[in-house]
């Protein structure tokens, strides 16, 4: 592991110094060979789905792990357009001269060598791979057992494009020792590597939070919540609740909780309920929403919650004072979504709320890289710090100072 | 410990929304009071001198301990200049409109909860205090023993100013159980507290990277470089490189090896060895190096070695290439510096060398907040990330996105 980690981090300074030249036509080529090769990778996924199939895993896992040649023609469309994202390398970040005449230029570099842990789609594979080397950076990826032929397929067609250019394939590597015992020495490598990235079940991320030594930013829960203002626009309340329950209920980005303002409840819940009864959501709420609609009653549980799963809680809430301190508390600092047409108490929520993104009158479920326009995303980060919230290309790199003198001494 | 760190979490939340305004006046009443009680700070340093006396501290360590009026003033003025900062809360660092009409805002917001732990230096108390607050965040310090009654009267009375506003006293703390055990507890607190930054020796940066469960922003150690290039302007190259060791050794900005590229090593080592020699610096050279100047011949471990004293180690390198390559595998990522008039050359050493700051013919003793510009600095980083090298007050924000919508639904 030692000599595999400090030849990663070697070769870190070659990738870094690419031009964005090389890259794409790397990128593009890497596209190529996927499409080329898109038998052998199905047929390497059909291993991991004959194991899959023996394991009994679940229809909605199964389906996550399966590719077909469709699915791999749009991982190679993946990569054309990562190639097409603006460099991320070398941007002025800012830049100013000091009264002796020091022009500092504050630059974006590569982060170096980053490791990426994850669990089932292969097409993590590829898309992290990209986004590292389109930045500058060596990546080391960690991907689920249960996709291991997958993903050794993905990466050797990748590695094998590198090697034709006469670049170290090792700059995109799977971690050698991926058992759990691999993975918990690897984290706390931080000699050699720069920085990790878990996407996974809580476990997962607990485990590397708690364990690693290099830098974390975590891809976590997301327990959001949307509150219907005492100012809100019935229809887009509805709209947008519905929207952030509903679209896609397992996912991060989706509400698990609705805030009412009490002066609205009456108006505002018999016309929701009847419009989630439509979309078969199970319904909780708390003492006071049941004295509106006929639905069982929350626990304190249930406030604390990511159900992933067509299931919301109700909530009356006195006041936004109210609703902020309610989410600060049970909230993840994932997405949270206000519904008023009242100017200060939307800024009042968007100020005071602690969350990676909070949103007024619009549903929560945009918070993603492509809706945001960043392009293909590396995760969502649940971290306050290095990044957060959706993670483009940009979240890959960090800065240096550069500094120009002309004989400058102190 | 639990209880007062919720309390510290909850706090953070009133504090980041504090106006500018309340900030700023907050602040010089805070400068006022260290000066109006300043016989009392001074009165409290005096226990700390007579433990240091009994203890037996070396004469550095007394110095950096001593609290006089004069340096009583010298804190408050920090203070004043901290307040006149340009308000580093809620600046727009990015935003744009989504195709569907979403309004972006990137918004830099106060990052929570923040642990600084340092040693010695009683001013870091009232200073770091009063980078926290001005960017909207709580701290909680943990000064060393040495300097445990002065930093508590000085906490003491920006405490007072907090209360007399009417604002939670427990925005500037000291941590409660400042024991060894104390602080591995509270560095775990990752609940409650958002960033951890270390000031001090190594044994106490290594036990808090190892032991953190917290995100660390390092202060460590500087093991810079400066680099004679063939197309040195010589008399660049000789006051850059004595600024650069001599100005003051013991910081972490100053040079600890000369690299001399071996075309110009006949020229340059004698006047260098003649001014050095003016400066009592101890000199160690590669066997290169002492085939033209009479000094010892330099051990492998001092090219590995921070000496932050007037001692000084030379190696004689090919080519610029093999500057970077020694730079990089020696130094600590700090500030690295190159003397050459070589267009080409300056900008391959700044793009290739990987370090915090690089600098083309300037000394590297320019690498901190003050002479950056930044105003007051929290500490120089040697992280890669969530800062690097110099760190001011923006340093001490995250950011939120905040997003507009009128209706928008996925």
């Amino acid at each position: 592991m030692q000599q595999f980690l400090e030849q990663s981090k070697k070769i870190s300074r070659e990738i870094a110094t690419l031009s964005g030249e090389v890259k794409n036509k790397v990128l593009n080529e890497m596209a190529d060979a996927l499409i080329e090769h898109s038998d052998f990778i199905v047929h390497n996924n059909s291993k991991d789905m004959q194991a899959a199939e023996q394991e009994n895993l679940s229809l909605d896992l199964k389906d996550r792990l399966l590719l077909t040649n469709d699915r791999v023609k749009a991982m190679a469309n993946a990569i054309r357009q990562i190639a097409n994202l603006k460099e991320p390398v070398g941007r002025t970040l800012d830049g100013w001269v000091t009264e002796n005449g020091l022009n500092i230029q504050k630059v974006s570099i590569p982060i170096g060598v980053i490791g990426i842990i994850y669990e089932s789609r292969p097409n993590v594979t590829s898309d992290t791979a990209a986004l590292c080397f389109k930045s500058g950076n060596v990546c080391i990826l960690k991907g689920g057992k249960e996709a291991q032929h997958s993903n050794k397929a993905i990466a050797d067609i990748l590695r094998n494009v590198l090697a034709v250019n006469k670049l170290p394939e090792q700059a995109i590597s799977l971690l050698p020792n991926s058992t759990r015992q691999g993975v918990a020495e690897f984290i706390k490598q931080d000699k050699y590597v720069d920085l990790l990235v878990p996407r996974g079940g809580e476990a997962l991320i607990k485990f590397i939070s708690q364990n690693a030594t290099i830098p974390v930013v975590k891809h976590d829960k997301g327990l959001c919540h949307t509150y219907i203002d005492k100012f809100a626009d019935g229809k887009k309340a509805i709209e947008i609740a519905i929207n952030a329950k509903c679209q896609r209920p397992g996912v991060c980005n989706s509400m698990e909780t609705l805030l009412v303002h009490k002066d609205v409840a009456n108006y505002v819940l018999p016309p929701l309920h009847e419009n989630f009864m439509s979309k078969n959501t199970q319904l909780r709420g708390c003492e006071e929403t049941v004295e509106y609609i006929d639905i069982p009653l929350a626990t304190q549980e249930d406030f604390d919650t990511e159900y992933l799963a067509n299931i919301l809680s109700i909530k009356v809430v006195k006041d936004v004072s109210d609703a902020i301190s309610h989410i600060n508390k049970h909230g993840s600092g994932h997405s949270e979504c206000i519904i008023s047409e009242n100017y200060s108490v939307v800024n009042k929520f968007l100020n005071e709320v602690d969350a990676a993104c909070v949103y007024a009158n619009a549903s929560t479920r945009f918070t993603d890289g492509g809706a945001f326009g960043l392009g293909a995303e590396v995760g969502i980060s649940t971290n306050k710090l290095h990044s957060r919230g959706p993670m483009g290309i940009n979240d890959l790199t960090t800065f240096k100072y550069k500094i120009y003198g002309n004989g400058q001494i102190r």
